[in-house]
């Protein structure tokens, strides 16, 4: 198809699909979506895209994990996947997760208007379970051989409800998810379209992020033990104040990401719970989280390092005691080399500025990362608000991240892809 | 009497007494004492102290705010009081509010012994609900005229149950307290002598404290508001992170204290609250108390213009809204100058190590400083422990403690003391 004009997607199709599925799981009087992994509103959801696909004229099917599996051109050989998911958290947002399944459809779609035969199959994955209810991302582990059957009896969400009850009610074996595995030559490439989920992109008025690689992060549980005083009678000098410790360590992240970490480097302290909390009690005790992140696994040690280090030297200081508990550690996970560079020079071709960024938050490519080749591309998120109803994407900026996913996947499947022409 | 050797308190008979009391409301399996106000352990403390005073020939009886009050000497005329507490904290200590109570018995037991007939009556008042169980100091307000029937309507504990079915429950009128005010002319003086409940003189191996007067103390609860963000997709350098607001500010603390304060002076966040608080979310919303305390309301007033200050400065650092409401301001009160020249010049006198002291924590003198002339004697808190089970002081420094009470007391209700001698 050498010398072709490329179709163009239709962004009302894909604003059309996006509003269609937010009608699964939004309650009477709240605002935002209601579509958590498992759930009737979820499971309606599934249903409808598999008409969908169908009416698309693409073979559809549900999976064990009850990931939804649309494949489109050849029946046998590897695929090009686009997959992202379908799930929500509570109160969710209307983009996280659809955007990469619909605009994923609108390739197919206009593919099939321009009666392009691709050499390798797409498939769409609208994966399940990537919001963690359960605690992890089902769908995608499910698919890359990272579940395990123990697990699968075990998981249950914050209500205690187990994930094998809820497959059940969904209508699913909980066991099938150990046959949803796809070996890795099935899978030409996973590529996903998402909302940034930060202020990143918004803030730099740039329209395409292309992800190097999903950050790694560590979780710890901390804790600083030093003496409950009265407020009134313990003078500032005879104290053992937990808190004090606690802010000074909050002092030095800044310094500790200068010394040690990168423009990717996050430290955050979100948690903090004092005992015993009485406003005119000096705090004996303090609990709280330290989560770090870094694209490069050297450089979370390093700022592990040096946060174990300055609270050691400050609970010396105040004459605290510091405990703390390594709660996870996972390493950063890297999208293809080829990829990064098939999407920011597409990104390029079409004129949209674009920039290499790490993804901070988990997504479903990550469990890709290391299976097959993946690629992440993400589009604006107004003011970087994500997981709450006031989430938002510019249709525009949609429209822009779906035709880069087109040409990105007209690219892979297609031995001879048309080339780019300016805009007639 | 002048030339006599002045009689000595026998420490025997102060750790009879404390043991006695401290078995009210000792609850079977846990540690500490349990005497709340107005308990059934407090009111059989009380009836049980009621005989101790017969025994003692002092007359006897229970005021209408549940005060106990002993009466020896003079029936007529203005009295010297020696009050201090019965009640506890759940899980107190045996001797808060106990020691100066049972201290006023053994000043009057050795009176009898020795056959002093005092020119002034001497009362001893065991106060009721002075660790606010209700929120107040029910017994000191209402012999100094400081309660309104409304209050007494409406005061209820942290369960919600009120003052006055508390008081029924005990068998008193909870009207009757508006009964107890006592005129300044019938008090010549106010005495108590109270465990430190605080580090100073333990750590300065001091024996006796002068208490000047009870710090003055303003309470505020605190916001900072800023965003709930990612905490792996928002960049540091785009974040309103409330806490970062809060653990700036309390680094600022020690500053505030040495520009504005004095040695005397506290600041004390004791209370942290973060929204959403997950450890993989960057604060949003950080509610906090501040707790400032110093002995001259001048000072104080210097402190908190400092901590507002410092507060909306650093909300305009971190993109954060500051707002503040002062939940309460309590003035200094002073302990009368020439009550802290007796006791320390008698401590002096019997060779006691001294120090004049603020007092951080409330007791019930305070309300006795603008009533009538008042004076606070404290002896040293092991590790300065209290409002807990291991709350503990020396028998040695009771002894001397009582010793200096006891003297006090001579000086002012006879009108020619003893003079003290070397002891033999």
């Amino acid at each position: 198809m050498s010398g072709e004009s490329v179709p163009e997607i239709t962004i009302d199709r894909i604003e059309k699909d996006i509003l269609a599925i937010a009608r699964f799981g939004q309650e009477e009087g709240s605002n935002g979506v209601y579509r958590q992994g498992f759930t009737k509103a979820d499971m309606a959801a599934r249903q409808w895209l598999m008409g969908e696909f169908e009416a698309l004229g693409m073979a559809a099917r549900m999976d064990g994990a009850g990931n939804v599996i649309g494949r489109y051109g050849p029946e046998e050989g590897p695929a090009v996947v686009i997959g992202s998911h379908l799930d929500s958290v509570p109160a969710g947002g209307i983009f996280d997760g659809v955007l990469g399944v619909v605009a994923g459809m609108e390739v197919v779609r206009t593919m099939a208007e321009a009666a392009i035969v691709p050499e390798y199959a797409i498939e769409i994955i609208a994966t399940s379970e990537e919001e963690g209810r359960f605690g992890g991302m089902l769908g995608a582990q499910a698919l890359t051989g990272r579940v395990t059957r123990e697990w699968l009896d075990t998981a249950a969400d914050e209500h205690g409800n187990l994930l094998k009850d809820a497959m059940a009610e969904a209508g699913l074996d909980p066991h099938g998810a150990l046959h949803a595995y796809r070996r890795p030559e099935e899978i030409k490439a996973f590529l996903e379209l998402h909302v940034e989920q930060g202020p990143v992109l918004d803030t730099e008025k740039v329209t395409i992020g292309v992800v190097e690689g999903i950050s790694g992060v560590f979780k710890w549980n901390c804790r600083l033990i030093g003496k409950a005083d009265h407020a009134g009678t313990a003078p500032m000098d005879m104290r053992s104040d937990a808190f004090m410790g606690i802010a000074d360590f909050a002092h030095e992240i800044q310094r500790i990401i200068d010394e040690e970490g990168t423009d990717k480097s996050r430290i955050t302290i979100g948690h903090v719970a004092l005992k015993p909390g009485f406003p005119h009690t000096v705090p004996g005790e303090a609990d709280f989280t330290i989560v770090g992140r870094d694209l490069d696994e050297e450089v979370m040690r390093g700022l592990a390092n040096a946060c174990r280090r300055v609270l050691s030297s400050i609970a010396r200081k105040h004459k605290l005691k510091f405990e703390y508990e390594e709660m996870s550690w996972l390493k950063p996970a890297y999208c293809d080399e080829g990829l990064v560079q098939l999407i920011d020079g597409k990104a390029k071709e079409l004129g949209y500025s674009s920039k290499l960024m790490p993804s901070g938050a988990g997504h479903d490519v990550q469990f890709f990362c290391n299976h097959t080749r993946a690629g992440l591309i993400f589009v604006p998120s107004v003011n970087g608000v994500s997981h709450a109803p006031d989430e938002w994407t510019h249709w525009s900026d949609i429209e822009r991240g779906a035709q880069l996913l087109f040409e990105c996947v007209l690219d892979l499947a297609c031995e001879q892809a048309p080339v780019a022409e300016a805009a007639e």
